[in-house]
């Protein structure tokens, strides 16, 4: 079959071809999948920053298609079911999984175009298949289904349930890349007061806008914005999809007393924590990777035509021209690009 | 009357005469000081470290004592009852004090000997006495009352609720100086599985086993035992009962994925977070400064005779010797010094 | 002044004249009443459902109004102020007020038209003012602020948040009168995924669908309707808002395992609850008196336009009419009458 | 081998012969029991009241033993391993037990002894055995281990948690059989601050009294007793241990606005919910088949000796003597039995 293959730290990636994978584990499928996209991560891994990610992997995380063939101990899937693939592969049976945080999963977490070989090709194996995957209903356009892979997941749960948003809260989103987007949607779920997004291009704070948004600034603005728009008190939720020293500690500027700082951004360095000014704050900080638990629920606000997840596709390509679609990710600045759909 | 007076940063205090405050607005009280107490914080203002606190207040935010007078408005204490003083002033109609948050009470919060004068003299006015004294039940100890002005509620609030701590977790308290060991000794509230304590002074540690942690060691020691007795994992809670960045950065070794450190510590400095290792761990980071809304919680498990408060009273001293109570405070470990009474 | 009496049970309301009230206690504000309501509530006091309310008493619980005076220890508000009334009176200091349950206040909760007189008059003394008024913002209409003195809090309170609606959950309120009808508006503020609403009168089912209900039925028609749309699980959510036991038990056949009847309706006599069928269900049943402790989140999202709460309001009188206003409210149904807006 | 039959409704239970089960599915493991006990619903199903359990069923739902042999999909155990059995059968994939909610399992719940053959036999085959057995630590009493099967897990969870126990809290729980107590026992875990008892059999209320109650009464004494200790209060969580109208209905008398009645109790028939005195009180009713999520926290707590669960045993029949253990177990009060242990 055809693969998109990891060629090692700084050295891309290469349109190849692999053996097709099997249901090797009883509770194993394997998914002919029709449609895939590329992530922020997958970017991270091109670069040399995920060392679990081994040269010769099949990179992606993402993606929906049809099951092809299942383990002897998968029984809610059968061949020809169209499924959506979770970023998370989760047991469902180990401590972390049981506790809901199957990020953590003692044999899964997020394994996909990591560890083993992912969704950036025409098959590919998926462990737990029955806590891994989702049937879509009929009626949901697949490529747009492609969002509750991951960015929408994590922009929800890292970003707005971590974050405490609610009914008449103010928030600000720092940063507007897709998963800042995905966040500023999902925000919207619990109706906050005040929505603010933050970020140094004006194109995608006008995409914010046209998401939602009530008040956009550059990070030059940010503190003047936040301290306007809240009557001086910050904001309750704060939340940091960039992922940098610079825009986390601008976040600790933004937060109101009682507030959280819920970050989203994958960040490969330390950053200063003023506690100083704020171990007397009463706020929370919290980190967290996808656990992808809330997948079902998003599937079926996307159902009902209650999540506009399709306004974060902007550029569709045939896998042939993958490594293409590598490029116009890459520059996603210039090229307005937010999340690139694969057609298989 | 007589009063203990911070003289300004690096000038120290001294016990000097002052008039006798009255209820000047209808919600005041003035309370007789029977007991009263001495701070970590009041340490920190005599170093310059607090500049709210202007040179010439009398200190203390701690005591119990009997109601003077009262103002137009108050009608919960009438004089001659015994009462327990909030270290929290809280007007109860601010939107803090609406959601359970007075430390940030618009027009109270910690301002006892901070911007208003303390609890260290004779007299003391309170302001808003309904939300900020509580009635002392017969049969408690006044004395041990003290223990929850302040440095119980503290532990409580800001480490063992906000670290979550529950029934059968993993719980580390790094520091055990008296708001450690007042954290240790509340979050026994929640039968942990797991009790641990780091300090660097055996004399603490040994007072800490005590109070009931399970294992202690020194910070050297910290990371190998934490390993050891949570099998690897990390502890659920962790608890910073210093305020320096040497144990804030230990702290984030020590937690399990989907852990808490909950801030307890003053800090003066900021501290390094590493997200680059954080991010995906799903924790939460927690500061608060106390809001003493448990204070009446406590105060019945003390007068049932559940909480040893007692435990963390090692001195006792009259009021006329208020500089040397100081002195004995401020070389705490060389006197093994936890909490120090001042009877008035 | 001008004020509307509750001549006992049975016997009807008058419109009479009674002396001005003055702020007695230093907690006290005088409120010139420009706008009130009729709640169903003043309808049991009528039928003599309400002993706590003596013939003679001022009716009225909700309304808005201009500050006329205030006692000695109002500092928040000065006449002049345009306020919302709220229909709990919370002193802010009892056990009750600080856990954010003022609906049982010591010495408020609801005491306004029924333990004290109300706010069907032309002036109003309001007990505990700084935390039982609230200053309108500019820009916000005063009829439509009157929904919030009772209505919309207590839709959603007793409705939405004790029944724990969230993102994509189903919610099925049954009763689409006033109450119903608010806590149908509110429980979008939670994007729920399906959202159901039971009445006899076709008419009021319109209204629902107009206030955004999806799916509408009769209660002939409840069980089916509910099995059908939620794939036979029933909701997660059940609003009760009529207070029979007819309704009440209907509750019981259409709640999912693991869901909430919160119970809003005012109940005259006992109910059957099918413990048989319940007890290995994982339900919960929730009652509760409004605690108003949302008013200025709700405020909030009113003054940005984002709570339609002016859908409510069907008709207004000029307070001479009062007597007309309440036999047009009382046959509700017939008038197509939700709530009645009265212009002092 | 040798196993417990249930006969059909009032034809009482045998000591019969039955084949050995085989793992007949992949995520299947057999295990051979060592000690198992009888439950009260066990009592229930002989006389009828449990139409899913039919004649001819090995009954029983609790036990321990060691692994015999295992289906292809399990990994975490192999033959030899001592093991506990959980009453709940979970298949860790359906949105019930993605939600923390496997009681309500779509292909397990409670099946053992009920819709599957169960524990009272020498070898039960326990389906999805990854999620529904649990390693016994070394050094843990085995019989001991067994009240972790089901009663323990109940009193804690329907009990405790629903009844929101915490810190300081009052709590009376009505009925001291052997799930009252284990609810008694668990509630220690969260430091209540008064801890109440009713049964009409002194014996069990002395035995409360052992188990750590601090007032105990009769239902003829409970409203006064309440009343007394509360201060006129009622208690924040009452717990409903028995199962018939009578106690729920007391229950109603004995709980504090703003808390909540945990129904524990097995019911047969519909109560009276007496809503015209509740509907304004904020109390919330619960109902809970166990889950069994918190087995695992109990399994530490009970290896760190913090939880008494031995106390809970009072009688020891070998296996051949089943029938007699049954004799005792129905004649429970007369005998002061609680829990009987079956030695295999």
């Amino acid at each position: 079959m055809n693969a998109l293959v990891y060629n090692g730290p700084n050295a891309g990636v290469s349109l190849t071809t692999r053996p097709k994978p099997t249901a090797s584990a009883a509770t194993d499928a394997v998914v002919k999948v029709t449609h895939s996209t590329i992530c922020g991560t997958d970017l991270h891994i091109i670069k040399g920053d995920v060392p679990t990610c081994a040269p010769g992997t099949i990179l992606g995380h993402e993606g929906v298609g049809v099951i092809e063939s299942t383990g002897a101990g998968v029984s809610a899937f059968k061949p020809g079911d169209p499924v959506l693939i979770s970023c998370i592969s989760a047991c469902g049976a180990c401590a972390y999984c049981r506790r809901g945080m199957p990020s953590h999963c003692a044999s899964g977490g997020w394994i996909l175009g990591n560890s083993i070989d992912g969704t950036q090709a025409e098959y590919v194996r998926i462990p737990f298949a029955e806590n891994s995957l989702y049937k879509i209903p009929p009626g949901v356009e697949p490529a747009t289904m492609v969002m509750l892979s991951d960015i929408l997941p994590t922009g929800f749960e890292c970003g707005v349930l971590n974050g405490k948003v609610e009914p008449g809260a103010s928030v600000v989103v720092v940063g507007a890349g897709p998963v800042g987007l995905a966040a500023l949607l999902t925000a919207q779920l619990y109706s906050p007061g005040i929505l603010i997004v933050i970020d140094p291009d004006e194109n995608r704070l006008a995409v914010a806008r046209a998401f939602g948004a009530e008040f956009t600034g550059t990070p030059g603005q940010a503190e003047e914005l936040v301290r306007e728009v809240t009557e001086g008190k910050g904001c309750d939720t704060v939340i940091e999809a960039v992922g940098i020293p610079a825009t986390f500690t601008q976040c600790q500027e933004l937060v109101a007393p009682g507030g959280v700082i819920a970050n989203v951004g994958v960040h490969g360095v330390k950053a200063d924590l003023h506690l100083e000014k704020l171990w007397d704050r009463n706020v929370s900080i919290t980190t967290r990777l996808v656990d992808a638990v809330t997948t079902p629920m998003l599937l079926k606000l996307l159902a009902a035509k209650k999540l506009p997840a399709d306004k974060l596709i902007t550029h569709t390509f045939p896998f042939k021209d993958m490594e293409k679609a590598y490029g116009t990710f890459q520059a996603a600045a210039e090229n307005k690009a937010l999340k690139v759909i694969i057609d298989m």
